[in-house]
């Protein structure tokens, strides 16, 4: 590594030296995020809101193809909404923030800016369905929410962020849990697909699931500091929100019943998912699938041979730009210097073109992934970046998959399970017995919450609990999370 | 017509009976909207929120394509940057709401949900923008916004609504102002060749403008009902917000200078303006490069028949999906209802097929513009559906030109002025002293006001002020207004 390239590297902190701070050196100085006038939120800026472009149109298109339709709900929920769920107003009033004041005109009734939107949109429901015909209701909403924390970071944890949330409506039970599986199913495929993050698909315990819930299903990441990550989840309702809201409809055998319900969201939090399970201390490292520019064109060019250069990376940028994402690097910087700073902003491959290459009709590609250089000819280019840009998405998985498989452990000694924590962090396959006074003490003692009871695990816990003793009812995944 | 069609109809109020019920009663039987249970707010419904996805993705790639990218900023603006510029806070303060309290806690400084976002965006420009090399910096956001309004109506005028809002900043005064214009081109572009609307683009008198603008631009529509909307604005900021903000750069010459900033934006506002210059009294009209639904197939189904039209009407839809938006209604009501259900919808092009078709080997389409009814070969089909949409859409905007053409007057006379204002409405073209006196007296007296001074006629004025027969200076486009 040459004596500039290692200074410029240096800006950004080491994982190992601290990891909090790599994250922040590394988001802030991509210029992906920043911080908000405006405690706790953020400004989501042109590099990190492509990338959620990306994210978007992706995730939209599974959600329209299982038969889901957008709309828009408002952002302002009446106090009294909110309060009807006596669960959901538990768990969501202490983290809201409250508009008093419209105008110069003190509310009669405050108003909630949104956390989650099941009560607004429940109220609407209550007004449209009328008929087992008008069944089932599939909508989803694309929209920012706000959540009043105390502690917050860029994309993992801020008072505003965007996300989606999907909110249904079924004739039955069944129907209604088969769309919170569908949809945690969507979830998991976008996720390791696109963003090349594995997941485990399981179910939230009683404590930890969604307020107002019957059951919450979650999709769980570990991150490159061995803590798991929430990815999204998926929540079979019930009937506790129709049961509030009067949402009824007449059944097929003239009854009036309760319709059966389910919400599920991800939001820009994935973002800092992206960041923590492929990045390394070079910077970022995203996805070919979903990154903002797929390919960087760094043009290598001495005085002489400059128009020449500019004018063959121009026509390459023509040729591919419909199928993929590429930019051309021509500001006045030595390529040292950009190499550096497009490997720090994470484009997956690096097409290097020069005199020489002009020569030869080839050009220069750099994986960022593996620092593998090839030399391919130009006329050979579409067919190279089709076949790089995949094998890298695929090496980013299985190369997130591996750290994941060698950072969880199974465990069976409560003294065991608190070192690894301390220690090794990563996640703990343990068995538990199934009460919430075992899960809390876990959690007091180690800081380690249950992540998930594993979807093909349910009900399977073998031997004895970790913390009590007693026969277990399940293995559940444990981890220190976000 | 039938009379199952005439009582189908009956139930949206004629135009001329009451224009502003006909409104009410399309958009919501339609599905395009609800009301919210918070004052002034409204639900977007799937069906309206599909168009505003079609306009949305039309009006972002000719964002982008002129060099702009989004980002998204927040929702709050403290209290302290709202107030920074005066005659922006004047402009806005009466009508914004507050958020006093986060969670349980009283907020030290009161929040501002954004009316609009010059001040949040400028407070991190400052930070962003050091030396000329910054510049220009050209940024869009699509978001929701929020002004405590008085008086609501769907998609019209709501306290909040969706919009995009572009933020730039300049090196130069003659680049602000270039960009400023090059917005208001695009969105005249957009509005005119994608939504079918004609407008005039015109500057804004001082009384009119951005609080907080040095000139603001506009595209002006003339609605069905022969008043005004303004489709869209696009403002010069001229340095008062970089001053008051402190955005400076080092310029070329190595002084340190203000940049010259312009923002620009449009909102569902727009929808309403489509449903207002298009609808008739049997309901919506789409244009169609923005329908949510292009051609709607209704298969004619005898009992015996059933199973081979319902067969040929999904081969259709697949052959064509993936160039035009096409639905099957194979709901178990009648094909006149369901002719008259997709009229009111708004749907440009019918496709029938029945037994006698599939025999024939053709489709019946049916225009929604013109009633039109044309046999069609199915091996033709793709050539007829492009030429036929085409066609609609050029029809579409022609009728809406001829109406406004009809309904613009040239004036020189008050007492004429006033006279049609009152009876006839639409726009008069009348010349101004450019003083706001005359303005304000011509609005208190007759409610028009001066929608624009257009943008090829500045300075044109000849003759007398239409309201104090002065020398007049400008000729401009009065107009009531939404």
């Amino acid at each position: 590594m040459s004596k500039e390239n290692k200074d410029f590297v240096k800006e950004v902190t080491s994982r190992e030296d601290d990891y909090s701070q790599w994250y922040l050196d590394v988001i802030l100085k991509t210029e992906m995020v920043d911080y908000a006038p405006v405690k706790g939120c953020m400004v989501i800026r042109p590099y990190g809101y492509n990338l959620w472009e990306n994210m978007q149109a992706r995730l939209d298109k599974r959600i329209k193809d299982t038969g889901h339709k957008n709309a828009y709900f408002p952002l302002f929920i009446p106090e009294s909404l909110l309060q009807k769920e006596a669960e959901h107003v538990e768990g969501f009033a202490p983290e809201v923030a409250w508009v008093t004041q419209g105008g110069s005109e003190k509310l009669a009734e405050k108003l909630v800016v949104r956390p989650t939107s099941e009560t607004i949109i429940c109220s609407m429901y209550a007004r449209w369905i009328q008929s087992w015909r008008d069944l089932p209701v599939l909508i989803n909403q694309w929209c920012n929410v706000v959540r009043w924390e105390k502690t917050t970071r860029p994309f993992l944890r801020t008072s505003e962020f965007l996300w989606q949330e999907g909110h249904t409506a079924h004739r039955t039970e069944e129907e209604a849990q088969e769309e919170t599986l569908k949809m945690l199913e969507v979830y998991r495929d976008f996720v390791e697909n696109d963003l090349a993050i594995p997941v485990i698909r399981g179910r939230k315990t009683d404590r930890e699931k969604f307020a107002g819930a019957l059951k919450t299903y979650t999709i769980e990441a570990l991150m490159g500091d061995g803590r798991a990550l929430q990815a999204g989840t998926s929540h079979n309702l019930g009937q506790h929100f129709a049961k509030v809201f009067d949402i009824t409809f007449l059944d097929q055998d003239d009854q009036l019943k309760y319709v059966w319900q389910a919400s599920w969201g991800v939001s820009t939090r994935l973002i800092g998912a992206i960041i923590m399970v492929h990045g390394d201390d070079r910077g970022l490292k995203f996805p070919p699938v979903v990154a903002p520019v797929q390919v960087v064109i760094v043009p290598i060019m001495p005085k002489k041979a400059k128009e020449q250069v500019l004018d063959k990376a121009g026509e390459l940028l023509d040729k591919h730009k419909d199928k993929f994402r590429l930019e051309i690097d021509e500001r006045d910087y030595s390529p040292g210097w950009k190499f550096n700073e497009w490997e720090m902003r994470g484009v997956p491959l690096r097409l290097e073109i020069g005199p020489k290459d002009l020569e030869k009709g080839q050009v220069v590609l750099v994986r960022r992934d593996t620092g593998e250089k090839l030399f391919v000819k130009e006329e050979d280019l579409e067919d190279n970046l089709d076949t790089i840009l995949e094998d890298i998405q695929k090496n980013m998985f299985q190369k997130a998959l591996d750290f994941r498989e060698e950072n969880t452990s199974c465990c069976n000694d409560y003294q065991e399970f608190q070192n690894i924590i301390a220690e090794k962090k990563g996640l703990i396959k343990a068995n538990w017995c199934g009460r919430e006074d075992c899960e809390e003490k876990v959690k007091d003692q180690t800081k380690a919450t249950i992540r998930c009871i594993p979807l093909e695990g349910e009900g399977k816990g073998e031997g004895n609990c970790i913390c009590c003793g007693q026969e277990a009812r399940e293995k559940v995944y444990f981890g220190r999370a976000y």
